[in-house]
């Protein structure tokens, strides 16, 4: 098995390889702008790790790795023209630095180069089952991604649907992955379907996490601003919860601060902090955390290779979860 | 052989099975909506009948069809946004009808529904060509796009980049769906490229002729109001070819005429008409027309099947170029 760093430059490397020099420049230049911005490149690097366990030809899974990366930064791309998002990863995003015509083609054809990668596989006789495979993670992908437009809206968004909503904009996505990095290495469908199951397990685990942390995250170690969802009233799990746990009184305070973007930011961090508190919603969250994380290793678990093998697996998902290893 | 109606309705028939009924309604209604504004569905007959030069069962091609369909009805979408277009067929644009962000999302997703539909192909051994041969039309049809949009700041446009666009924007569409047909009946390799060829001559000759209707049709058989690209100041090839033969002192006249918005409308297309007409550009755009449309009849001659079977090709493609036949 080839530990994380190896697979990220043997990615970055292929990656560099892969750069879109095409023309027209207008139709090129943003995706090799949008790539270039960087990530930790986990979905890619998890796809190979997917095929490692079968297989010690990793190079083989590249261009599937490289597909998948290309889809996700096209999601990203057109998410930030719906979500009018000036920054992505601190730098410009593409419809701020060139223009919305320009993110909604590039995009585009983004999407149609993620097919075009696959179809680079070496064994072609793969390729429908593994299109297919993709097809269905993009089409889920769009329809999270419809979900969760529509919530922003609704007041009535149910726990079910927004972990629902979350499976499919971020977990298929590294679920499908994993999967079709087991179908090249040459796993059995039974393995690819349990690669699947923790992919998909583990992304809604990674998911809730986020949340979580965005609310009760060290300063010291997350990424962004610590309480960024409370200020841009996000309907995160915490507040879905909350709003499901709590009394009439504690539901409309909370709504009500969700309506103010007047008030001091770190007063309100703390108001909404205090009926997340009263009602215990960061351990709810933990639970149900810790419940898919349970599942998803189960799964993991029921692969048939070593165990030595998934140890990697195991590592990389602690430490995306943000713990000691 | 089935006639033009008999593989419309064919086509009609599968379309209204397939409609999208999944949810969320946000993401699939627009796709609905899209697909009924009609046209005459000349991409996925054309398909049919490229497979049904080889091959009694058309019905197989019917994925297929769809898909080029849907992908058709994708970029149509797209371009609405990004050309500001507020009606499709005389009805609202999708844009327009629902909202921006509908309109890019239930593209997006339109675009995989197309790979999904290929993949429903009964000959899973065609799928990785036929897909292959759909993503390269793909990304020229976005790469068509982006030049359209590129020329409309330049100055300098050449008759060869002008025809290079109408390419990728419209011809290889057609010449791949024709191609794609003729692999699903079972073509060989040769005759599949020169299926290719017959198509992109033929929807090269289908857009010069569209160019010229627009400004010299009869107002009685035209679709649309004869001179609305002259109104748009649209660079067509009539212009370009008339900036590339003009005196200075036409190209003077013309470029002026091309920068007035306020001016009377027909006293404008008479204007940039007589233009035109000094510098017989109706002629030139005719003759060049006639040579793409010898040569696609030259490339249907090479493909290796009785002629009583291209017949149906031969009448459409005049019918579409509006001549008796």
């Amino acid at each position: 098995m080839q530990n994380v760093v190896e697979l990220q430059s043997l990615f970055k490397k292929y990656l560099d390889e892969n750069q879109f020099h095409q023309k027209p420049a207008g139709l090129y230049e943003p995706i090799n702008y949008i790539l270039s911005l960087g990530g930790k490149r986990i979905r890619p690097v998890l796809l190979l790790m997917g095929c490692n366990l079968f297989n010690d030809n990793v190079a083989q899974a590249l261009p599937a790795s490289y597909a998948i990366e290309i889809f996700h930064n096209f999601s990203l791309l057109h998410d930030d023209i719906m979500d009018e998002a000036p920054l992505r990863r601190g730098k410009p995003t593409v419809h701020v630095k060139y223009n919305q015509n320009t993110g909604i083609l590039s995009g585009d054809v983004m999407l149609v180069y993620a097919y075009k990668f696959f179809l680079q596989l070496e064994n072609k006789v793969k390729i429908p089952a593994i299109i297919k495979t993709f097809s269905q993670v993009a089409i889920e992908v769009c329809e999270g991604q419809q979900h969760d437009m529509d919530f922003e809206t609704r007041n009535n968004v149910s726990i079910d649907e927004y972990v629902k909503m979350i499976e499919q904009k971020t977990a298929v996505l590294i679920a499908g992955g994993l999967k079709i990095g087991g179908i090249i290495g040459g796993s059995s469908e039974e393995d690819a379907n349990h690669l699947y199951e923790f992919g998909r397990n583990i992304g809604i685990a990674f998911q809730l996490q986020d949340d979580i942390l965005d609310t009760y995250g060290d300063p010291e170690k997350f990424g962004k601003k610590v309480g960024g969802d409370i200020i841009q009233n996000k309907k995160t799990f915490l507040v879905i919860k909350a709003l499901e746990l709590g009394t009439k009184d504690q539901c409309a305070r909370l709504s009500g601060l969700m309506n103010i973007d007047s008030m001091d930011e770190n007063a309100k961090i703390e108001a909404v902090k205090s009926i997340f508190n009263e009602l215990q919603i960061r351990e709810a969250a933990e639970q149900l955390m810790e419940s898919y994380l349970a599942v998803a290793f189960e799964h993991l678990k029921a692969v048939n290779v070593a165990d030595e093998k998934k140890k990697i697996l195991i590592n990389l998902s602690y430490q995306l979860m943000g713990r000691e290893v």
